[in-house]
């Protein structure tokens, strides 16, 4: 197993490989993705499937679509969420937003633009496995697996029941089913992903699967807090937004105390999660650890 | 075969078969991607998908996933295509446009949602196909078909060409860049899709291929020829556009007459295209036939 930066630089290194060169006349779609996707960040989408790729035996190249497929669709729900008719923000990881650079019909565009790569980089991706139909089939299920993820029972329902209840008092119940959906369900896609392509065990997968829950309520959770009381020199965007938006916030509607308190208690059930699974998930572990105290 | 109508019929009959239903806390996404899928159109992608389906022998049942998924595709980018950043339209097949409805936002997340709905479905298609080695390869290959063409070498590239030109002298290379892309890419990949989900042999995707880049650009043609001399009652969206926005139109750019003398010449190798092709050919040439004299 590496450790969080190397599994960053590899991903970060093969980024661009499965963005496709497009013809002159539209260069301005490629410049505005690669815009975004190079734009910084902390690549935990991919540092999450690439581990869980090879915690389980896989192997890192046959994870790299993957990895990367799922960076570009977080990127491209940023780009969307930032847009004006969304949450209007200008600054994104200490850079301007992209429809501040490129204006609001690319910005969607390129968003637009993003999510199709990712899966036409996974349709493409299958066509390599036709004579390995062990994998193929491992292959076809992890990308399942994000698909909806991002969708619709997915991050998409998280959007729009966040983007619905702006402004209104929200109950803890649908603050929950926010979280779970906009930023839990494309933390857990990736790690199920990259346990799938490495044909991990029914057992192992159960018990990633609780942990994945607990460390997506916990980034949530601890995002909500650095809305509250971090810096925006530290977060690279716009901080507060969550309070003059009225959006559901945890630490807004409970306190920071009681998040503080929340964000433990998850960062503790996540790693009991693994007690019992096999072999050395210490990286995991850590990686709990490190979410807890982040300040970025 | 059937016909026209017949094929629109069973489309239209399995149109809300992939849409997943959702929470109720997200139902908002469902109502706005339900509104546009259901507001009517010719479902020309569709019946493109199935008619070339069962020309070359394949069985209605097994392109149904991949005839919703395109009008899915389809739908999305009239969505984000009708946008007050995009284009602004208020009417979209006679009726208010998503955002008109259901907001910037919604609309913008509907879109989304559609189009990870179409690749979601042709994810989950792939995993009824584990047991029939033969069949899997037809539906990946089949699949990435859809996804290049909706992609940024295809769909978007000419959406992207096409908003970035607006107010500007378009050269007819650049014309002929956004009609094949804009509206060609997406025509072309069902009739492909169609017949590679039943097997059909190289020489006759070949023919189709031909057949299909001609009625592409014949199509754009009569919807340049129509916003100029159309009527909005009968088209049902708003007409004159291209001219307001200095939008690449080919009737703008050539004049009314050498349009409908380009849109006859391509109307005509669209049928040349299948002289050799096997079986009967029939619907396809009728079909290019009905394009040409298309009032809507």
């Amino acid at each position: 197993m590496h450790n969080y930066d190397e599994y960053k630089g590899i991903a970060e290194h093969h980024l661009l490989d499965y963005l496709p060169q497009v013809d002159a006349k539209a260069r301005t779609i490629y410049d505005s993705m690669k815009y975004s996707v190079m734009s910084g960040g902390k690549r935990l989408r991919p540092v999450l499937l690439l581990a869980a790729c090879e915690y389980a035996g896989g192997e890192t190249a046959e994870a790299l679509p993957y990895a990367c497929a799922i960076e570009y669709i977080h990127t491209y729900s940023l780009i969307h969420d930032d847009l004006p008719a969304m949450d209007n923000d200008d600054l994104r990881r200490g850079n301007p937003t992209n429809h501040k650079i490129y204006g609001e019909a690319v910005a969607i565009l390129a968003g637009d633009g993003l999510l199709n790569t990712a899966f036409e980089t996974l349709f493409r991706n299958l066509t390599y496995y036709f004579d390995d139909p062990k994998k193929l089939k491992r292959h076809i299920s992890a990308a399942l697996i994000i698909a909806k993820a991002a969708g619709v029972n997915g991050m998409i329902a998280g959007q729009l029941a966040d983007v619905e209840n702006e402004c209104r008092e929200c109950s803890i119940e649908l603050v929950d089913f926010i979280d779970e959906n906009k930023t839990g369900a494309l933390l857990k896609a990736p790690i199920l992903a990259g346990l799938i392509l490495a044909g991990a065990d029914e057992p192992t997968i159960l018990h990633f699967a609780s942990y994945a829950e607990c460390i997506g309520k916990a980034f949530q959770v601890s995002d909500d807090i650095l809305d509250v009381v971090g810096t925006e020199k530290e977060l690279g965007k716009t901080i507060g937004k969550d309070s003059a938006q009225g959006k559901a916030n945890y630490a807004l509607v409970n306190g920071i105390e009681a998040a503080e308190k929340e964000l433990h208690r998850l960062t503790v059930l996540a790693k009991e999660a693994l007690e019992e699974a096999c072999g050395d998930t210490s990286f995991f572990e850590e990686l709990a650890d490190q979410l807890e105290k982040r300040r970025s």
